[in-house]
């Protein structure tokens, strides 16, 4: 069978991670995506980390299986190609994904209707007003850096979790819109700001409502669990890891791995709570540490992981990047999502496909990115129907790098 | 216009977070979602925050918007009755979520082909292999605790940011899914490991390739930037804002609303970097941030914003939850996506709808979570043709609570 998405037709005009995150997943689930940079690419063409190149290792990782084309976008010769691509016909083409500022002027909803009246438009802005404004800047109104740590001095989380979760509402978005174009035939604009991914998951994982209910913030409690037992833990080779239990038989699990379920079920008593109730293991976090605590400090983290084998107990060894990559196989080619692609100028890469395994569709294999304009003439001769001559007579003008 | 996925009905059967978050998307963009819930409820069902009538507030918040069904799925009788519900003819039913092993057994997607053969089942698992992993254990893994905070003990980001990225790319697949099934009139089991999210993000932002290319474990930067010049800087009143300069518009604001555009010049010379360029700040980082210092300290937070107003200036002030739902406009019903609901027992409380903005389709506005089992009856009713006997009947056997 073919791609999930394959037909669908996308052009993405983005920098950064939240659109490229979405344009590369409908990719990755078989979409055409072509994304169009300006000459020399876009804001975000030479972010770090670089590879000894000079080619940025952010682009490539965030631009897989994409096609590239680059124009000159500062010119109404370029722009009018632009906008050729976006609105060319075919009934899954006509689509365009967006962070960049164009609520006005020649990359508008409006101004592209007028080529196209069913376009579809996903635009990302920063605020709901459209001002800017990125991970950081939103996240630090979220309310988790000062929830994060072990005292209210913030700690910024390091993964770019508002991206990552705006980049999939914007495919959600596209998928839902052309949904209805099929249906109806009708295109529409459909605007996303970051900062509303925020609020709305600010309030649908219950914070907003426990400040309204009960007036409570909760406080930073470092890596341990709210309203369950958990806690990271350190082991006798100066490794971590980090330990849970959620249900009961998971609770269980941890006394018979460890030999201590009678000391564990002492707790209960002892603290005056329900040890057999997620609620009452919460209460009792700390007493429950401080008898696991020289169990882990007796033992390397490979004991643990021997004793942990098969029981039960949820948990797992804590890593740096150069870990998770040398030695877990969930991040490896032993993973069916992953495979190793050569990426042109730095060479063999491991990439991900996309994380979902469909059982009939063939979702594409890994895929490196393209080079900046790699595209530019096949892609306007595939689909504007331009010769050579003509994609040679725009290099001329400076409107294309041939 | 119709909501986006009007039309469209899942069966979702889950617990906890990921699960949830994709069926309430999905309900949030129009679909009918139907969550199945044993008798008394899920592992979820009294999950901390509670609200003071004993309802968990994590429940209702992950829920809103979708109908409850409340059986005895312990009992032959009961599993029949999700089976029917599941595999109900309708070319836009046939939809199943779920986050419960079963890859085996009466809900596994070969049982359930048997009575629709184009069913469509969305199964999220922990590991790839099946085995159990929560956000909490995937976190851990993936490298971003060691990288968190300002050195390398761990630290956990409060944010269940794998769970939010799961419940999308759930989304993600049942719309992909969906469509190829109204294509090819196939179904299919599309899977979906929440260490596949984790490892693939990763691998996407560029943290895997940097280890393969440059042998580089990107060390903990407290809340600075990488790559970029960014960081937190306390004020003259206790608070803290985010200041970042990703473009050369954004650092050249910073120079002129603090007045030491020409201190910030002279950095670059100083410290042997090109200071008009991304790298080049982030190089930087400590010395601009050393200049930067005084002049926060100086000012009220009240002050900072009155001079980045309308400046073009990268940042935002640090909130807490509290500070975010009572003083944030952007978490008020004056944002468009947020309304006041009454949740049942709970009263009025702040909810979002989708942050999607679609200028046709009507997507749905803020609703409550249900009662657990609210709409047993009605369900039964409407899908499967019970009439109010057959209904009474199964609440004698305990099949359902009347």
């Amino acid at each position: 069978m073919d791609a999930p998405l394959a037909g669908l037709r996308i052009v993405e005009v983005s920098a950064f991670i939240a659109a490229p995150i979405g344009g590369m997943t409908l990719a990755q689930l078989g979409a055409e995506v072509i994304r169009i940079d300006p000459l020399g690419g876009n804001i975000d063409y030479n972010r770090w980390p670089l590879a000894p190149d000079g080619q940025s290792l952010y682009w490539t990782s965030l631009n897989k299986g994409k096609r590239s084309v680059a124009l000159a976008l500062d010119r109404p010769e370029g722009q009018a190609l632009v906008r050729d691509l976006i609105c060319a016909p075919g009934a899954e083409a006509g689509i365009l994904l967006t962070n960049l500022p164009a609520s006005r002027g020649w990359m508008s909803y409006a101004a592209l209707a007028e080529h196209r009246p069913d376009l579809i438009m996903l635009r990302l802005t920063g605020n709901p007003d459209g001002s800017a404004a990125v991970d950081y800047t939103v996240n630090c109104a979220s309310g988790f850096p000062v929830a994060t740590g072990a005292d209210t001095r913030p700690v910024n989380h390091v993964l770019p979790a508002w991206d990552v979760a705006a980049g999939l509402y914007l495919g959600l978005g596209l998928l839902s819109a052309e949904r209805v174009r099929a249906r109806t035939g009708k295109g529409q604009e459909v605007t996303l700001a970051l900062s509303d991914v925020m609020a709305a998951t600010v309030a649908n994982l219950g914070y907003v409502a426990d400040v309204q209910v009960n007036g409570a913030v909760r406080p930073p409690m470092g890596n341990e669990l709210y309203g369950a037992f958990g806690r990271d833990f350190a082991t006798a080779d100066g490794r971590s890891v980090m330990l849970a239990a959620i249900s009961n038989r998971q609770w269980r699990a941890i006394g018979k791995a460890t030999g201590l379920a009678d000391k564990l079920a002492a707790i209960g008593p002892l603290m005056g709570v329900d040890i057999e109730t997620e609620g009452g293991r919460f209460q009792a976090t700390r007493a429950i540490a401080a008898l696991l605590e020289p169990w882990f400090a007796a033992r390397s983290l490979e004991q643990v992981a021997a004793a942990f084998a098969n029981s039960g107990v949820l948990w797992g060894p804590y890593q740096d990047f150069g870990q998770l990559v040398r030695e877990d196989l969930r991040c490896s080619p032993a993973n069916p999502i992953f495979g190793e692609i050569e990426q042109p100028g730095i060479g063999s890469l491991l990439a991900p496909r996309v994380p979902l395994s469909f059982a009939l569709s063939a979702a594409p294999p890994p895929a490196p990115a393209p080079r900046l304009g790699q595209h530019t003439g096949a892609v306007l001769r595939d689909i504007l129907g331009l010769d050579a001559g003509a994609v040679s007579e725009l290099g001329k003008q400076g409107i294309l790098r041939p």
